[in-house]
């Protein structure tokens, strides 16, 4: 359960009404999921999270493909069952074929694994991976 | 100081040394970094890991800079210096741009803080995000 | 399901009980949760967690509420959907408004953030935010 | 060393200086530390991201001390040294005692504790627990 | 729901089930848990994470108890629900008691605990806990 | 640099004396590290921490050098490296030697592997691995 009560578009204030419409038409979309309709309980944190996510989110210097599966990587590695599930459909919206899930799960799995090594080993940083500028 | 003393390459046994040779010959570079040192103190698993790494890190479905920033972006979740210092080389040798760089981290911040807004309200994954087979 | 048995006041030894009065007592309440139930498999762990929570989170120089508060955001960012749920609870008996609780969901998403952006730019601390005695 | 060179104030593009310049009257501060140095290599990011620690940290329903602390808690259970160190100096500068933050630091400690127990035990969250709409 | 398909054994490749049957005679079972029939989507992963599972926890230096202790106990702090399930099922297999349970969790708790203390109070390292070689 | 000014033994008061006398005798030491320096700040958090470490860390169902790797993974799985050194010095003097080190460490970087992999595929909780009572 929610800890604060979902906001549906049809009882929403208009404040709340401009970010859904934004929403659903930046992402071609007919429906608000959970995440939104629990944050717009505070319609300024909820105008707010959602201009960092439209500004991050947009093709720049990489593809929203390779975004998806960056946030997919993050959400797998902090177990978010949520956005695992959120992201994981937006991957596969986005092109994400079983082929690059599969690579991109190795690839979380490693480096999460070698993370401990290097740490539980007490490794120090190589001189040649200190960038000079 | 690491747990472990560094096996350097002129003191290695041939199994390590094997090892440590595909490592150059496969990156085509020239020395070993410590992170391998400290594993080479049990032969075993320094060439389990290593032949993890070689074959996740193979180009595939997914290109070897796509695969670096994925591994950058675990790294810098989870805090790890070491590997931060060493995969931001990486990727920087596989063409990471400053503006790729700039791109990644605003994903992976974003996604870290989305997160926790997305369990600390407790949220519930919608229908229409559950894969149907 | 629980990893082990729930231990329910009707069935506790007297050494159980004892704590568990003390729960019900200190919190003025008249029933035990699951957490504590699962803890009293081992008696002495009951005993020392309970001890531990009790001296920790009582007034002190941070008040009831704040404490909560801390606990609710500590358990966001580790993700734990048990604490995060009875902390919530616990959170709102001690006074949480709707606005609180977001400027708090606000304050634990922004420092997840930041912290990845800090540690994933490998920046180092300024001499200035270090203490002097 | 970190990844990216640090934009001095004096050598700062018009976009930056505007912001560095409301960093610092929004703090009273005639400096500007390491953090915003680095994310400066990407104007559109400092803007960004400046914005929302400005929005988020400002006085609300929680006040300016309780929403440090928490940012400090985040911060020691995540493990950033950069940002324990800066939030630290954030918070003792909004007033926190030794005695506060012997307290926080009590209550982080003793939540990740529990965390681990609750999701160790895997235990059910009680229905009471669950927030009634 | 699964992010892809279980492969169960009736409809594996020849490929996936060598790995299947490996999987069952080392354990001595007859059956195998979803963990496997989703990797199987990409079979050489498959193969690749039960070597690593087979080699790394096969009894050696420490017994096959106090392997998967470990694994429990990193699972706990990772809050990962499902290793948590089969790593408690694994390790009551292998002789895991109440007490022993019990004591893990403290040891777990405990350290999870102190690490956030360690980390908040941003203490040193004392020189005596540095490594000679 | 801690965050609070570090309780020499020579400048302690009585009721911090005694902890550290406890800590010496109980660990047959004659030397505080720093992290009982830094909590001794606020005596009660120091006794009762150090209370905790006594209860949980003495023999009983899992023996000292079970326990100290126990805690050992749980710092490389949550990066203290404070708490890494530390651990290992005492994993070390309870008797840890390279071997068993390298196959502790072996599990913990595969455990954080298999997390992530259960977790990113979201895969459900098989049937046979619910307890049952």
């Amino acid at each position: 359960m929610p800890s604060v009560k979902l906001i549906e578009y049809a009882e929403s204030s208009p404040e709340v009404r401009a970010v859904y419409d934004d929403i659903m038409a930046t992402r071609k979309i007919d429906w608000i999921n959970n995440f939104w309709k629990a944050l717009a309980h505070q319609p300024s944190a909820l105008r707010r999270i959602w201009q960092n996510v439209k500004e991050v989110m947009a093709p720049g210097a990489l593809d929203p493909l390779t975004k998806e599966m960056v946030y997919l990587a993050v959400s797998a590695t902090n177990g978010c069952a949520y956005c695992i599930a959120s992201h994981t459909a937006s991957a596969r919206k986005a092109g994400m074929s079983d082929a690059q899930l599969a690579e991109l799960m190795a690839v979380v799995g490693l480096a999460n694994e070698t993370n401990r090594l290097a740490n539980g080993y007490q490794i120090e940083i190589d001189e040649r991976f200190k960038p000079k500028f």
